[in-house]
């Protein structure tokens, strides 16, 4: 029997955690990642942390050195190859590296984790960037040094876009963020995201809400000159495009593979497409939402590891694994603090069909005597079944990750406000208040 | 009609939120508290930080000034009034004020909020004291200062006891802490507090482990000068008595109401006694464990408060109140780490009747590139049926807190390891790990 060839195109969150997972199961199989970057398997997530200098080199967001997935792991892993095209049909994909002839790469079982990609397509000029990858970031760092840039200009105010204004004004540049909707971080109920707006600029940047990037003036070199917009042209030494991320489904798509309704790659619990022997994960695909239990795409992180894990024990063809969907679980701190969401905001709930409303506590972290600092919950519910359908949380450094746990967690087990308002949450003066603002905010909810 | 006459047994945890439950419920009854101490509604759990000096004066543990309760919730609040005996037939109760005759109080529905006492009853010698109660940490405050004891020796590990010492070591003084087990915090898995004997003696504390204190030795004038022990007499200028507690149910069970197996008045779910009218809340109560459905006498402050609002609103003939058990879910800071559990022990789940096991994991707080903090988590679970049935925690300043909160969502939900391993829970690099801890245990323990 020939050995069982096992392929990845795509080697970051995703396609890296199927390989792992598909090696411990399949300890014969021949496993081949292809990324079409420089870099495998890096936390894109701490990109903003190498902008800002908090982190010195890009070589900390490696979990293991490069050589450790081939020496280690006996993953055969390519960078600097791209796929090109996939044939189901003849079970090969098409890929081209630097310096090569194109080749094919056949497999038995194909995963796809090609990510995503920013929504808005810039003009091709020079010193305008994009945040999501480390080749993008190491282009924009070597700019901002090499070159001596100053002025930048953040395109998009969602947490990327947030994240990388911070960044870049921590680093000493003057930063100027504009942002298309009237809310900061949107996604985020609106009475925790209105303090956004006063911190960013309190931080020195210049922000501008309910502008749209029109497009791009360029000079004469082919360098980039500023953002127009219906205001006029925001001058710029260099652009960031963090103006929202799509799928990145163009592979998957010319092979006939399903897209849902969000334009991801549709699968099943067991990360299976409509293809036989051909698996997603990660930004490409879309998921189930825990709440609604219907289709939903959210590009994060966390989900695309575990989703990956789980498309990689099915390729190798393991025990049927299952992924249980996500609730869109985000934390980020900004400017000072912490924000993050679990399960649906009003927005959602209201669009999935719900009768919905929120409760919002101001609360403390702890006990009144020991210096504690500030928490908002606001919860989202269905009033008519007093089911919890979300929670947003905005609060001091510490405050915020754990709370959106419990949440997470409540959310999942379906409960209802009086359940929650019942949960054993640890008490003690300087690390958890009496009552924490979640309880009280589901018996406030409750007692309307 | 006459006014509904609710009376309530003691003004500190249990008893304030019965009376101010019930004052919500029914606006016309008359309320009255009676508290045997000069001091009635204050956070008990943060004495401790009075004795070390955090909080300058005992009055920061007042969440209201003496007469808000009077003024602002016309609650009857009587300080310094001690319940002698409770006559159910009549249903009156004999109470003693000082500097006044005995009189009676009469009541159509009673809350029995007793508390708990010391386990342990040394000898009446002076400087021996408790630190359960406001009057007791005022009474050894003042002796601390004003005979400027310098020796102090406490008997018992366990929380309470640990608190104790480390406020008191760094108040300045010269601590000893004895305990007659071999492991402190007993109920935390032993492999975490294993860490504590080495912490507590680097913190200048000397320790002494399987010691049994038999008794005092006394001056002859009363004075206590050390505490006895089978490896001779330990000295000391003030003996500390944080030897465990025991439901306060003397009066209780003089008047015929039931008793538990842990020797706590026996409630149901709406906090009612097996006498008519009468209910119970608190320390002096036992209630229900949501992980075994049997009862179990926890004295913690938060489940005392929430068992005081269910006792409140019943007593005043509201909604049938009902209380959801308790997970023993208890924090505590100790020695620049916190440690926590929820749920079982080992020890308590076999007891149980549970086939259980044990998971652990050392893991971070936050990516690693990004000063991660250590946290070791301990699963306790049933192998047979994957079930969770405690969680256990110890790390660093803000790892603890959150994580115990979802296990004990998790545990309330009666999840199995495998659905704790697919819970969404926040990830950014500097807030929370890819894979948290609990996760991590959860996805070993079910590999096994």
């Amino acid at each position: 029997m020939a050995l069982e060839e096992i392929l990845i195109i795509g080697g970051v969150a995703a396609g890296l955690s199927a390989a792992s997972r598909a090696r411990r199961l399949s300890p014969s199989a021949h496993i081949t990642v292809l990324e079409k970057g420089p870099v495998a398997g890096y936390g894109a997530c701490g990109l903003p942390y190498f902008l800002s200098g908090r982190i010195a080199s890009l070589d900390r967001l490696l979990a293991h050195p490069p050589e450790f997935f081939r020496k280690q792991r006996n993953i055969d892993l390519r960078v600097n190859h791209e796929a090109l095209a996939i044939e189901p049909g003849r079970r090969r994909v098409a890929v081209r590296a630097e310096g090569k002839a194109e080749q094919w790469f056949g497999y038995d079982r194909l995963v796809i984790a090609t990510g995503a990609r920013s929504h808005w397509t810039p003009p091709g000029l020079r010193n305008v960037f994009a945040a999501n990858t480390w080749a993008q970031v190491e282009a924009l760092d070597r700019a901002l040094t090499g070159e001596n840039l100053r002025r930048v200009t953040v395109v998009g105010g969602g947490y990327i876009g947030l994240e990388v204004a911070e960044a870049l004004r921590l680093r000493g540049l003057e930063v100027t963020l504009i942002d298309r909707r009237g809310t900061l971080l949107h996604g985020l109920e609106e009475g925790l995201a209105a303090a956004l707006p006063g911190l960013v600029r309190a931080a020195g940047i210049t922000l501008h809400q309910g502008v749209n990037a029109e497009g791009l003036e360029g000079a004469a070199g082919g360098r980039v000159l500023g953002v127009r917009t219906a205001k006029g042209v925001i001058e710029a030494d260099a652009v960031i495009n963090c103006a929202g991320l799509r799928p990145e489904v163009a592979l998957a798509q010319a092979a006939g593979v399903t897209l849902g309704r969000f334009g991801g790659i549709e699968v099943d619990d067991r990360q299976q497409t409509n293809l036989a022997g051909i698996f997603a994960a990660g930004d490409c695909a879309e998921t189930r939402d825990r709440v609604t239990g219907r289709a939903i795409w959210v590009p994060l992180g966390a989900a695309a590891n575990k989703q990956g894990r789980v498309a990689g024990q099915n390729a190798a063809g393991g025990a049927a694994a299952r992924f249980a969907g996500v609730l869109g679980t985000l934390a980020v701190p900004l400017f000072g603090e912490e924000w993050g969401r679990t399960g649906l905001s009003l927005e959602q709930a209201r669009a999935a069909g719900y009768d919905a409303a929120t409760e919002t506590v101001a609360g403390e972290s702890q006990a009144g005597y020991l210096a504690p600092r500030p928490i908002t919950v606001t919860l989202v519910y269905q009033p008519s079944t007093a089911r919890l359908l979300g929670c947003h949380l905005r609060g001091a450094p510490g405050t915020v990750a754990g709370r959106l746990g419990v949440a997470a967690v409540a959310l999942a087990a379906g409960m209802k406000l009086e359940e929650l308002e019942q949960q054993d949450l640890p008490y003690a003066p300087g690390l958890a208040p009496l009552y924490d603002p979640l309880l009280i905010a589901a018996h406030n909810a409750r007692s309307h």
